[in-house]
C-alpha cells in the first residue's frame, strides 16, 4: 500500500494529537489518490483505497481515546463497509486461482515414460465437457470438471463482485464517505487526551494492541498446531459447516489483531527491531494463507452442493475440500513454529 | 509371532548351517502349531501360521548361499504364496476399520452447544439409505452413505479372502508345503558353505541384508518428506492410479528389506543395541501404516467408481481418499525423521 510515502519523523516533542492526524493526513491523501486514480488502473486505484480505509479505520481504532467517537465510529464502520465491498473482486479472483493450481498439482501426470493405466467406468457420469488431462484415469475427469465448474461459479461470483463494487463507487453512500475522507485531510476531531505529548500516550495505546494480539494468539491451540499432521483442521471437511467456521474463527480474529498491530506501529512509528516487524509480517502473511485456503474450502463445498453435478465431479471437489483444509492446517502448522518457537516437545511428530 | 520362543543362545563354536537350521526348526515347530491350532482359534492360527512362514521364507533369502537353491527357491515361493493368501482377510478388515474411523473423525461434529446450520439441497441426492450422525449438514450424510458403501465392498472383500484361505488350506497344494515344512523340522539341505562358523558366515550375510536396506531407504526422497505439508503424496490423489503406485513402491520395497533386517537378526541373535533395535520396530511399524494408508486410499478410488452413486457419497469418498494419502505423506515424514533424525534445515518449514 502507502505506508513508504509516510516517511518523516514526527517532530519531537509533537502532541499525540499532531501525531495521529498527521497520519490520518496521510492516509486520507492516499484514499483521494486512490480515487483519481480510477479512471486509469481499477485493480491498482481499488488497492490503494482498500489500504487506506483499513489503515485510517485501524488507527481511529487503536487510538480510539483520541477522537471524537461520535464522528470516529460511524466513520469506522463506513470504511469498513468500502474495505469489504471491494476486496471481494480480488478475493474470487485469488480463490479462482488457487484452487485451479491445487487442482492442476492434485492431477499431477504419473512420471514421464510410464503409461497409466485407465482404470473402470466413470461411475455412470455424463461424456465429460472438459477434455481430461493427457495422462489422467476417470478420477482426472472428474478434476477438469470440477475446474470448469469453479470456474463458472467463481468468475461469476467475481462479475457480481465487480457489479458491486462499480455500484458501490457510484452511490451516495461512498459519497457521503468520500466528502468524510476530504475533511479529514484538513481536520480530525481530537479529544482533550490528544493534547497530551505524543510518547506518553501513543506507545500505551499501540502496546494496548500488541498486548491483545499476544492474548488472543496464547489462546491458540498452538501446541497442537506445531504437530505436524494432526488432521485437526480436516476434522471440518465432512462436519457441519459451523465446524469450520467455529474451528478456524479464533485464527481470523487474530489475523485481524495482527493487521491492527502493525497498523499502530505506523502511527507510532515504533522503530522496533527489524526482527520483530518481519515475524509480525511473516505471521500476517501466514494467516492470510490460513484465511485464503480456509475461504476456498468452503467455495469447494459450496460449488458440491450443485444439483445434479457427476460423482466423478463431486469426488474430484471432495478431494479438493480436503486438501484445502490441509493447507489451513499447514498454515496452522507455520504460524505455531513462528509464533512459539520454543514449544517443548513439538519438533518431533 | 513366536519370536520369543527362540530364546537359548546357539553354541559357541557352531556352524553357520547349525544355527540356521536351528533358527528354521523353531519356525517350522511353529508353523506346524499354527496348523493344528486352526480348528480352535482360526485368527490366531493364521498369524502363526504367516509369522512363521514369513521368518522362514526371509531367512532362506538372507541366508540363500547356505542352502540348496533347488531346494530353497520353490519353498520360498510357496511361503510367499501362503502369505499372500492368509494376508488378505485381516487385510480387508483392518482397511475397513481404518476407513470407517477416519470417516468419523472427518465428520466431528460441532463444539456441544452450538447448532449446525443446516445448509443447501444434497445436488439432487436420492433420500438417504443410512441416518446421518445428529449434527452433520448434507456432507455427513454423504460420509454415512460412502461408509455404508466401504462396509459393503471391504466385507465383501473380505468374506471372498476367508473363502479362498479355506480353499488354499485345503488344497493339495498347501499340503506339499506342509509336507515340505514338517522335512524341515527334521533335516535341511545345506550348502558346503553352511560348514564354516556361524561367525565367520551369519553376520556378514545379515550385514548385507542390512546394506540393502541402507541403500534402498538412502534412495527414497527423505529430505523432501521430511518436510512438513510438502503435500507430495497427495499428488496422486486425482492423478492416474498408477502415479500413486509409483510413488508409493520404493516405501514399500524398504518396509520389506526392513522385515528382512530384523528377521535376519533373529538368525544371527545379534543382541545389538537396544536402541537400534527399537528404531528398526519403530521404522518397520510406521511403514506398515504408510502400507495401510495407501491401500486403504485405493481402496476408496475403488469405491468411487462404483457406477450410479450420489455426488454427496462421492464427494465424501473424495475427502477420504485425500485424508488417507496425508496419511501416508504423514507416515513417511515420521520416517524421514526417524531414519535421518538430522537432515539440515528439515525442522522447520
Amino acid at each position: 500500500m502507502n505506508a513508504d510515502s509516510y516517511d518523516a519523523m514526527p517532530p519531537a516533542g509533537a502532541t499525540a494529537g499532531e501525531v495521529l492526524t498527521r497520519y490520518l493526513h496521510e492516509r486520507a491523501a492516499g484514499f483521494l489518490r486512490g480515487l483519481s486514480l480510477r479512471g486509469e488502473n481499477e485493480a491498482e486505484a481499488d488497492a490503494l483505497l482498500r489500504g487506506s480505509a483499513r489503515r485510517i479505520g485501524g488507527a481511529l481504532h487503536t487510538f480510539g481515546p483520541l477522537t471524537d467517537p461520535a464522528w470516529a465510529e460511524p466513520l469506522r464502520a463506513e470504511l469498513a463497509w468500502l474495505s469489504a465491498t471491494l476486496g471481494r473482486e480480488p478475493q474470487h479472483a485469488g480463490r479462482l486461482a488457487r484452487l485451479l493450481e491445487a487442482l492442476r498439482r492434485l492431477s499431477v501426470a504419473a512420471p514421464e515414460g510410464q503409461e497409466p493405466v485407465l482404470a473402470g467406468g466413470t461411475g455412470g457420469a455424463a461424456p465429460p465437457a472438459v477434455p481430461a488431462p493427457a495422462s489422467g484415469g476417470p478420477l482426472a475427469l472428474g478434476a477438469a470438471r470440477a475446474g470448469a465448474l469453479l470456474e463458472r461459479q467463481l468468475t461469476l461470483a467475481r462479475t457480481r463482485a465487480h457489479s458491486a463494487s462499480l455500484q458501490a463507487m457510484g452511490s451516495s453512500r461512498f459519497h457521503a464517505l468520500a466528502d468524510a475522507i476530504a475533511v479529514l485531510v484538513s481536520e480530525v476531531p481530537l479529544t482533550p487526551a490528544a493534547a497530551q505529548p505524543a510518547q506518553a500516550v501513543l506507545p500505551q495505546l499501540a502496546g494496548q494492541a500488541s498486548q491483545r494480539l499476544a492474548d488472543a494468539a496464547a489462546a491458540l491451540p498452538l501446541g497442537r498446531a506445531a504437530h505436524p499432521y494432526n488432521a485437526d483442521a480436516v476434522q471440518a471437511a465432512l462436519g457441519a459447516e459451523l465446524t469450520a467456521d467455529l474451528q478456524d474463527a479464533p485464527w481470523h480474529q487474530v489475523r485481524i489483531l495482527l493487521r491492527l498491530t502493525r497498523y499502530a506501529a505506523e502511527v507510532t512509528r515504533a522503530e522496533g527491531d527489524t526482527a520483530e516487524r518481519q515475524r509480525l509480517a511473516d505471521a500476517a502473511r501466514l494467516l492470510e494463507r490460513h484465511r485464503e485456503a480456509a475461504e476456498s474450502a468452503a467455495a469447494v463445498a459450496a460449488a458440491a452442493r450443485t444439483p445434479r453435478i457427476a460423482p466423478a465431479t463431486a469426488y474430484a471437489l471432495g478431494v479438493l475440500h480436503a486438501d484445502q483444509r490441509h493447507e489451513v492446517e499447514a498454515a496452522r502448522f507455520a504460524f505455531s513454529r513462528l509464533w512459539q518457537p520454543a514449544v517443548p516437545g513439538a519438533r518431533r511428530e
